[in-house]
């Protein structure tokens, strides 16, 4: 855990302009005015396909040998993987559900990537994702949150954080499948930073802050419904937990509402376009915002892949 | 000319994090693709007050003696210098008109000016700017485009733009009262670069094109109508025309139709909210991209502040 995965080797070929992109700080003096907080965003929308994924995306096609790589998500990691595939000339395979949002799908097939449709209410997710494994010989699997090379990535998101001159006190982090947290920790923990790493998750969402309160890890029956398409997770795996439950400094919740007014609110005070799972960390500013005064804080804006429809409804207060 | 205004002992007790931001540069492979152009974007969106316009107000707060500055704007400098004039404790009285957008008197409001509204079709603002001058002793008017401390805080942009290790070919830049073309130019001519700048208007707004066409500057007899209200002047001052004609390698003009897709695809292609006058530069590829093949090209987007009305507007293809 505490070794950093070398990726040096395996990707000399690539143009440095290919490669991960280092995180944009953006801050709005409007924006921390009317939060109250002293306050920094590490924005990940101006990544390669517009979130944090691409990072672990990139080292997991750098250095897994197979030739094909598959993976379901309907979300930024599809993107991601798809991308970094396309670079490094390996075969790629998303499996999506079949009411996925036409920018997505499109997104990822600009990529090259072929991507296979299911109706998940009949064919589990990974039921097909085992059966194109088993019709591709030599194929891996690849995960959003899980594995060294994917959390290699993350960890130098977290590193860019913890050596940012601005010293932040502490980072907000959404919590999804745990991959950016555990980043954050890592971080925190090779580079010995006082630095504490807050988790957050929508009320509906709450698989982690219910973990926390039991100190057993929770998992849902269904995939839960929250505006935070990203943090749809039914649970983080073991290895995630335990990297959580030893680094998180605490859990906190928001609610949907606080979601889309943080999104509305980083269009409007900070120019900046983020999904609403990207607004996550800045809705725990609006919701709990007296837990950070006096500190120097930086919210982590995971993505910013939201659909110009869902973007317009939610600027518009009355609809939203 | 050729003399940067040293702006450093006048605003040592300003906190720094309040002093301009260095510009943030924004690459997108999908976008780049689409365009068929090796494109890096200079985004002045995440600037102090979300606009290029803070560098020069910033160094005209700083370095003006009188205590009461005094503008006319209905946009960005008036947001800008406000701003400004907060941070070293002066007077600023902004004369918009009276039907400015909400969000922009509320902008100029939240950074303590005064702002005075008049009704356009009666009142002048240059007559009503006067009045209020005669009416505070030893208050000054500035200028949006035009002066030595606005064009050396362009040339700060200018100058970021020509030291980046991309080593661009061609910088695009709107056009409107000139500030940030003359400040590139400086910049370029002090550097030594080889770098070309390029100046971009819409068709209906297209002064500088006329004036390059004849030779003469040419000034318009009313406002110009364009979605890119930031350009909408009359016409530049003889000393940004005489920098204009001197250092632009070429003006381009372009429909307003491209503007508002150059702003969507800005949203779709790079997760960039730019306001559309801030979409002019990329607008210009979007219908002269042939003239930048092979080229390093930088677009500057100079600013971020659209509201969310006419955002949800612009998104939504079938309204715009």
């Amino acid at each position: 855990m505490t070794q950093r995965t070398n990726t040096e080797p395996h990707h000399s070929g690539i143009d440095p302009r290919y490669k991960p992109l280092p995180t944009t700080f953006v801050s709005s003096r409007r924006l921390a005015a009317q939060l109250g907080v002293d306050l920094t965003i590490a924005t990940e929308t101006f990544q390669h396909t517009g979130s944090f994924k691409f990072r672990g995306a990139f080292n997991t096609a750098a250095h897994t040998d197979a030739q094909h790589i598959i993976a379901a998500s309907s979300g930024n990691f599809g993107q991601a993987l798809a991308c970094a595939c396309q670079l490094f000339r390996k075969r790629c395979t998303i499996v999506m559900p079949l009411d996925s949002t036409a920018v997505k799908v499109a997104a990822v097939r600009s990529y090259g990537a072929t991507v296979e449709f299911i109706d998940v209410r009949r064919t589990p997710r990974a039921v097909r994702v085992r059966e194109l494994l088993d019709e591709s010989p030599g194929s891996v699997q690849a995960f959003p949150s899980d594995g060294e090379l994917m959390l290699a990535g993350n960890e130098s998101l977290g590193a860019e954080i913890v050596a940012d001159p601005r010293n932040f006190d502490v980072v907000v982090v959404p919590i999804g499948g745990g991959g950016v947290g555990v980043g954050c920790i890592r971080a925190v923990e090779r580079s010995g930073s006082k630095m504490k790493v807050v988790g957050v998750e929508p009320h509906a969402a709450n698989d982690v802050v219910r973990s926390f309160r039991s100190g057993e890890r929770f998992v849902w029956d269904s995939e839960p419904v929250t505006i935070a398409d990203g943090v749809r997770t039914l649970g983080i795996s073991v290895a995630n937990w335990e990297v959580l439950k030893r680094g998180l400094a605490t859990m906190m919740e928001v609610a949907d509402e606080t979601i889309i007014e943080a999104t509305r609110m980083a269009f409007l005070l900070a120019n900046l376009k983020v999904e609403p799972t990207g607004a996550l960390a800045l809705a725990t500013l609006l919701e709990h915002g007296k837990s950070f005064t006096g500190l120097r804080v930086c919210c982590v804006a995971t993505g910013g892949n939201v659909s110009a429809e869902q973007y317009a409804r939610i600027l518009s207060p009355v609809l939203s």
